[in-house]
């Protein structure tokens, strides 16, 4: 049986902590509890945190993307934080720059860009 | 004989709930009258309502994409609610991410979108 990732609340956003290795599975429900999550809490963002992830693949790459595309779709934006300046390199040269990605350095820093978009969006409501 | 998808007007918006399996010709009657009733009402906003499709399969995403690309030449926005989780994710997996599409969580939520686009454009008028 694959494992799960946990997915916390932390008041309008969900945040992800990649600790474990990820086989494909696990990968899978992963973007489906997410996807689920976002629609039933309204969440507005997501943080995904790879700060244990010392290897970051194409296939986790691949993911980082997927889960960005989707969430969007269910209109929540998300931010990856924690990422080693090796899984940076590395991915960039898989080809994977993350377009549609929004990173930042840490937590913190990454729950204050989710934060700012959301009050910038009920300042104009 | 195909069905034609009724279009309701909310203020100055049009809404367009997407509730029956669409054939080729529905849609492209859909594009037509959401067109046609665009320009004749002055619409500044499309809402359209997939809460009550369980599968949306590529034919369907390009239409959403053709709907909005269609109402922005129109000068009308386009917001997408009620998306469920499955379908974001088949969506991104068929490599549709409706790059161009406004998506928010539920109907009032959409037209609050539309709401706070009217009265920023209002004020910058």
């Amino acid at each position: 049986m694959s494992d799960r990732v946990p997915i916390l609340r932390i008041g309008e956003n969900l945040l992800v902590s990649i600790q474990i290795d990820l086989d494909d599975q696990t990968v899978m429900n992963l973007q489906e509890d997410l996807a689920a999550q976002v629609v039933k809490y309204g969440a507005r963002g997501v943080v995904i945190d790879i700060t244990a992830a010392e290897i970051v693949d194409s296939f986790v790459g691949r993911m980082l993307s997927t889960i960005a595309s989707v969430s969007r779709l269910l209109d929540a934006e998300t931010v990856v934080v924690g990422m080693r300046p090796a899984v940076a390199i590395t991915l960039v040269e898989l080809g994977l720059s993350l377009g549609g990605v929004r990173t930042a350095l840490n937590l913190e820093q990454g729950l204050a860009i989710l934060a700012k978009r959301a009050s910038a969006g009920a300042a104009g409501r």
